[in-house]
């Protein structure tokens, strides 16, 4: 297994269906922090997800702090636009966390607040008030970590 | 002005709409080869587009010789499975256009036979016939490249 992608509280059930599409064809896993803006059964999900959902390594988490909980040893890396370090200027490891806000509201302050050495953001041209769309986001920022970490078992 | 991103023929009208506001947050221009499987007003690619297309650079093609006659001193890199180099080999330069066909058939075998020494892929793990989603497969390729020219007026 690669990484571990995790998303906060997502929203909008195509953007996990495509990044689950990316976990199976990178071998990471996808964890996903609860509450659900969507049912899990949902066609959109399983749409997005085309016939990859059934190969997916899958994680629920009831909060945050459960899966930190579960996973005291490993790093995180939080995506964020308030972030003052680039995804291209961390080093990556095998097995490493990477964690993503909610698509309307990003993560919440005191998660920031208590990672801020760990925010970690995609250069964009300044011209509007909005980011990439989520499953773009997690792709740019997983490639870089798999070609840092020279792209295991993948060809 | 960054980089050229080409679609042959898109089908997915969120796709376009998501690679549109990637192309908006990277100066980018977008290429759209016709014929397109859907029309441009339609509301899918607005709302996944959201607030971004009319701040796109948009040129739309004829066809793909149209496209070719009228950029013929740069240089083409092709996205397809089909490639022996991967995208994160290859040296971008400023102004390249990126190239990537169909969702669901990519690109023509003229088009690979013509430029096969500039097909690129990205690794993925061999476990399924699939392959990433087209709008992820856009932002994996653009990013490597803007990293490479060191992300030119993005913060």
């Amino acid at each position: 297994m690669n990484l571990n992608i995790v998303l906060f509280q997502p929203e909008i059930p195509q953007n996990t269906g495509n990044i689950g599409r990316t976990c199976v064809l990178t071998d990471s896993k996808l964890h996903l922090i609860k509450p659900l803006g969507f049912s899990l059964e949902e066609k959109e999900t399983r749409r997005a997800g085309l016939d990859y959902w059934p190969y997916l390594q899958l994680e629920i988490h009831e909060s945050y702090e459960a899966l930190r909980e579960k996973y005291k040893d490993s790093t995180f890396y939080f995506c964020s636009t308030k972030g003052d370090k680039y995804y291209h200027q961390v080093e990556f490891k095998d097995g490493d966390f990477l964690v993503f806000g909610r698509e309307s509201s990003g993560l919440p302050e005191y998660i920031r607040n208590e990672n801020f050495k760990n925010l970690i953001k995609v250069p964009m041209i300044n011209t509007t008030s909005r980011s990439l769309n989520l499953s773009n986001t997690v792709a740019i920022i997983a490639y870089e970590a798999l070609r840092q970490l020279e792209f295991p078992n993948m060809k």
